[in-house]
């Protein structure tokens, strides 16, 4: 009994775990009420983990070249523990809407890149795919190619650096295969194919969440 | 004995089933020793029905408002008894590579238009999926979204007009799963990604003649 | 005085001249209130030629080949004196925004085909370039390049089939050199860089009424 | 006469003024016989300036975050006492060519964060618009309004600096206003539209060793 009073007491604001989640237009959202953010961070007080602060660092349209160039004033500069890295629909996305995506190899280049500056910082690190852009099961969306091979990109990186990996895009499409019969491209875990509803900020929560207590 | 040769004098050369396939640079390079007209013709020739008459109507880059544009003079001229309509790859490719492929409902109007003029022609009209860009079996391939989508419509229309579909992206695929363990993105039936090898042709041309034949 | 009041009765709706403007949603948007085929009309009728029927053909996000694709429908089956094509914007400005823009030679060649079946129904024709995606004048708006490029296929295209030219895009160049001096990207004659503002409206409506009244 | 040999002997190897050209293909290209690097190294030693170490760093398809991600290997860590950035086409081009191009407001954060971190190393910097993307002088190649755009880019980036330009987009046009009088789109000072020929090759060498000895 003591010893757990000195250690929470030993958790002080000094002390604290301090987790970044850098990302795009998702987690920039995943801060507000209902957010994936908020959400972790409710979460992990009800179930009394009190050492945990955790600080959203989201950007719309941000892509990992993005990440790159501010992950000094935003990330480094804030000396994370760990940093969970949700990024790569606006990296295929872009390709599409504006001309401006990331080229696989470039994407690869700069995420390995991201990585190497948070490990030399000694800063644990958590990557996750990125989940969808539409909800269809049946292969059809436009960037499902794409996504995949981005996600693929990832995978590789988290077993060759060997980091926890949260596979957002495979579990949000065995959700939806359960949960969306009607191949709907929206509405289950998104508002508008992209962003995240309640359902959709839950299950990321869930998963990022349990990835952290992992570590 | 006496009513087989009737038959084939019936079939000389005004009497002919004329066949024409109708597509990109794929049936382009079909009339080529090798391509899957070509092989069609052989085929028929080699089991005695020489009541055929095969003509290419292939043009490099063409998407689906390109055949309609030039079905008058290509197609509907020639008085067809049968047009096998193989098109959708550059209307999907096209979007990434040079910001010129086709929206959706567009293709989808322009493929009903091609489909309802050579009714009104009184032509047979058999419908083919675009195949492939990319042989990856994981669907990380960067158009496989589009291509589905785009062969969804297809097999769609199929439906809603009732005419037989060679559905070639569904046959790629399920060769490619026994054949390409490799999960490589070329060299089993495509030379490229996109257009057939020798393997590609014989299977397009397989395909094809079964559909001709049971109409 | 008998003969104007015959020359008025002469013109009964049977003998209008009927003017159609074919196009996307510029045009669309100028049969409204304050449009450019609303003005016409008006100007029409207080300069009291009351000879003229004025029709707006225009649909959102039309490109040349969609033109060509509704034309029986829309515009031939209505048996115009004379056909308005202003198109042009959206074969340039989707390969951007959507990836599904029209190539250079295949824009010519459905405008060419346009053309005519146009004449081919002794219908008259007038062409117009398109005006603008983005009003600066110093030639720094994206489509600049491909704007002017495809303007001038346009005016190849009326000088080769001997056809009257409304050239927008200089015209609407011209003006912003004078009132465009602080080389703002919309709010002179447009709305949102492509639509057009009342300015923009009358501009387009003067020049096209000009160019009917020399029919 | 013993000044100019102490002189001579005081720019040995180790006192040189260590030139690095930072950029694309074109600059990749440049350390060719021919190219614009190897121009500037002979033009030089010709004027007995041999106080120079010439460095290409151009790798090809390399956009401006490109260069960022990749300074500290390729440039900053060989301490060069002057900088040219040449860098600006793939930004552009890649829009067009595989939806990959860079956004403008990124390209300008992007430019900028090079220019500090050349700057905190004390390297002095020179700053070039990119030349061309295609040669015609009528303002009708694709990607002129773009071009015109990020040279601007670049102009408001050397004013803010106050570093000096070489305006090789205005070179080229004043050069081809008076040398392509036939409106081409390569072959006066490109090979293929972009890539230099000797004669810009030449150009762009002139252009930039004025430069480097003003400084």
């Amino acid at each position: 009994m003591l010893i757990s009073i000195l250690m929470l007491m030993a958790f002080n604001r000094q002390n604290k775990v301090k987790v970044i989640f850098f990302g795009d237009s998702i987690t920039q959202a995943g801060v507000n009420p209902g957010g994936y953010v908020k959400r972790i961070d409710s979460m992990s007080r009800q179930q009394g983990k009190l050492q945990y602060e955790f600080i959203g660092a989201g950007i719309g349209g941000n892509k990992i070249y993005d990440l790159y160039l501010r992950m000094e004033d935003d990330v480094l500069s804030k000396n994370p523990n760990i940093v969970v890295l949700y990024i790569g629909v606006n990296d295929v996305w872009h390709k599409a809407s504006s001309g401006t995506g990331t080229d696989a190899d470039k994407f690869a280049k700069f995420y390995q890149a991201v990585i190497d500056k948070l490990k030399a910082k000694n800063s644990k690190v958590i990557l996750c795919t990125p989940a969808v852009i539409g909800e269809k099961t049946d292969g059809s969306n436009q960037q499902d190619g794409d996504l995949t091979e981005y996600s693929k990109i990832i995978r590789g990186l988290a077993e060759k650096n060997d980091l926890p990996l949260v596979d957002l895009r495979k579990a949000f499409l065995q959700y939806n295969l359960v949960h969306n019969t009607g191949n709907k491209d929206r509405g289950i875990l998104t508002t508008d194919r992209v962003h995240l509803n309640a359902a959709g900020n839950q299950l990321v929560a869930d998963e990022i969440w349990k990835a952290i207590q992992a570590l």
